[in-house]
């Protein structure tokens, strides 16, 4: 909001006022104050919560130091919401569509999470909300994201190849990033009028999304429809929805699994919102999009903004939240997490990089879907339940096998930052 | 030493020996050598130092689960030289005159502090090497390298500045970016050769160093003899080298300090290293160093080579090294790490940036300064020693205030990781 308290301070030529136009100086803010809303407000909000005895009736899974833990809050997710969007409230434009997006996402699954955590501690009712309702939520969450990012107008993208076959000039390409650095919204009108002047093509509607290793690093969803001929492109938002869903569905889910450990699901998380912060801002960037060969996305540089303040909220609720915990994120954080990153992903066309980025969720995911179907198969083929892990999901089988909780944490924070280093330098990021 | 067989294959046209020429290639390379070294061969050298008992006999200082820690292997510093050294002979043009002195860098202190270590474990001498003889390695290796940065013919600098003042176009500096980008060694004579072609002006000799917050970023030690006159660029060097010769006996010190708990120094110095790493690589980059109004420094390319090695590094040891440590890295670890990243900054010339970029192991260093003036002083003046921290180095204090080892460890890392954001900031890397 204060963008807009800038610009009537610049309008007036107030000196200094035209700082706050650069998405650099409002991302270093948000991450500043996000740091500063969960390191200072999260000791009040965890005393709060510890007043309230909103503490987690920890399952007995047999693991050492589990005791300890009873008896520590939970629902700390506050602290990562609250962080996140005070400084995204302060210094984003709002008229943004991929912030009303985020926004939207945010309270979305933090109320999702919030009821799930809800009913556990006061119903005592250790199951929280059904999977199915669960399920449900992130499904209408993915709907509406996929419906936006298909339809709406301002959801558009510039690529690579059209600029250059163009014949467009580094001058050019230096004009409208500025545009970009300034973050004023554009219109698509507007796009339209700036283009001619810059000889770029206009930014177009499209179902493009970024992958490695291939001519152009580009895949169209509209692949999928290519039998259809000349009506690809209008019928290419029935995979594309479906997609979308499965991938928020998939990610929230996978944060949810990996919340079992002190620290384990904000440090793992904290690397993967450095990456899409970088992702974001040369994404948004026409000068460094041309030159990674990946497609330019105006109005992109908002989001940047916003990740940051994800990011101060992940180190900062990871302050509180690293062994020995203080406070738990509970649903309300886990799903929140997972789910805001996944959008972030589809926001800036890089969903396809998940299994990479978010490689630590997926192998989370993937130890609890081979445990339990080999358990079921078994039991089936020999009357008996066998296993694979000693336990599910991984870092309990770390934790059986007798390696300190600590360790295990520490270890799945470098394992995230390698997977992060490892997805930018897929994209050419040198 | 790779990089000349690919030279040759290159000659050779050789399909694809042309990428061994980006850094950027060979920096991802060295990541992934240095990380696999210290992780695969990390655990056999582990297991060796084990059987060769070479375990720490850790002082008494009544800190809790510090018994356990007894028996733990120490010298583990050989990890991370090791994880340096080979991929750098591998990777990097050993005619680099930075990467020579890195070299002699690393294996000067690394034998530094194994002397120390070996004294202390198998002498039995707890007192280990006396300061007086560490101090006056780390003198002796200060002198060698200001010597060698003031006087050596390839040691040049360009600054932006005068750049701009040449009126250079972006294409000049494209061209001259491309030689650094394809890191071919340039001799002074070649460097002045192609400024003509590029109407930069030649890089020069100078003991001009970046500082934040001032008028082109820039700080010139000739500053400290401009009451000579016109000879002032000729006698800085008496100011010059003092300065390194503290800077480095400073943060290898501090980074021995440092070295306290399970992680500590590894934890922190990682980050450093990254930040570090983005310094080098914007500095030996013409279009970046341009854009970010720093100094150009030609032939600096290659140091990012040994930085990523250092990371690398780093984070491997950090594996073995983190809460519960299976092994400490010593002396032989700490006082070379410490020497490292000093040295790192001395050569990219942004040794003033070290109180903010190296601000952990600053603290500690202070805390030992003032908790052991502030006894001396008590003890002179009341007859008794009193103390300002429950113990120092600061994370001795922690621990005796209750936090648990992990968590410090964790929260520095924070800090560290938060510093050199601070410091990239504040060089207006947006």
């Amino acid at each position: 909001m204060l963008c807009y308290l800038f610009d009537w301070l610049k309008d007036l030529n107030f000196p200094g006022a035209q700082v706050f136009h650069y998405i650099s100086f409002r991302a270093a803010l948000a991450v500043v104050l996000s740091l500063f809303i969960s390191m200072i407000f999260g000791r009040k909000i965890i005393g709060y919560l510890k007043k309230r005895q909103i503490g987690e009736s920890v399952r007995d899974l047999g693991l050492e130091g589990q005791k300890e833990k009873a008896g520590t809050p939970t629902m700390g997710g506050f602290i990562i919401i609250l962080s996140i969007v005070i400084p995204v409230l302060l210094l984003n434009r709002l008229e943004n569509i991929y912030i009303i997006l985020m926004l939207f996402t945010t309270l979305w699954l933090g109320m999702l999470g919030f009821i799930d955590d809800y009913i556990k501690v006061f119903k005592k009712n250790k199951e929280g909300l059904s999977p199915r309702m669960k399920m449900l939520g992130q499904v209408v969450l993915g709907l509406v994201v996929a419906v936006v990012m298909y339809f709406h107008p301002a959801a558009v993208i510039q690529d690579v190849g059209t600029l250059r076959s163009a014949n467009v000039t580094s001058e050019d390409i230096l004009k409208m990033s500025d545009g970009s650095a300034n973050a004023v919204v554009k219109s698509p009108e507007q796009l339209e009028a700036s283009a001619p002047a810059t000889k770029a093509p206009p930014a177009v509607h499209s179902t493009k999304t970024t992958i490695p290793f291939v001519k152009n690093n580009e895949f169209d969803y509209a692949w999928f429809t290519r039998w259809m001929g000349d009506e690809k492109g209008t019928w290419s938002f029935l995979f594309y929805i479906p997609i979308v869903i499965f991938i928020i569905v998939a990610v929230s889910n996978g944060a949810n699994l990996t919340d079992g450990l002190d620290g384990l699901a904000a440090g793992t998380s904290a690397p993967i919102a450095v990456g899409l912060a970088i992702l974001a801002y040369v994404s948004g960037n026409a000068i460094f999009a041309n030159y990674l060969n990946i497609m330019y996305i105006p109005n992109i540089g908002e989001l940047v903004v916003f990740i940051s303040a994800l990011v101060g909220a992940c180190i900062g609720f990871y302050w509180w939240n690293c062994y020995p915990a203080q406070v738990f994120m509970g649903d309300t954080g886990s799903l929140m997490l997972g789910g805001v990153i996944a959008v972030l992903c589809v926001i800036i066309r890089k969903e396809l990089l998940i299994p990479l980025l978010c490689g630590v969720f997926l192998i989370q995911s993937l130890s609890v879907i081979m445990q339990v179907s080999y358990f079921k198969y078994t039991r089936k083929k020999y009357g008996e339940g066998r296993r694979i892990l000693l336990m599910s999901p991984l870092h309990h089988h770390y934790q059986k096998k007798g390696l300190h909780e600590a360790k295990i944490v520490q270890r799945f924070v470098v394992v995230s930052i390698m997977l992060v280093v490892l997805t930018l330098i897929t994209l050419k990021l040198r």
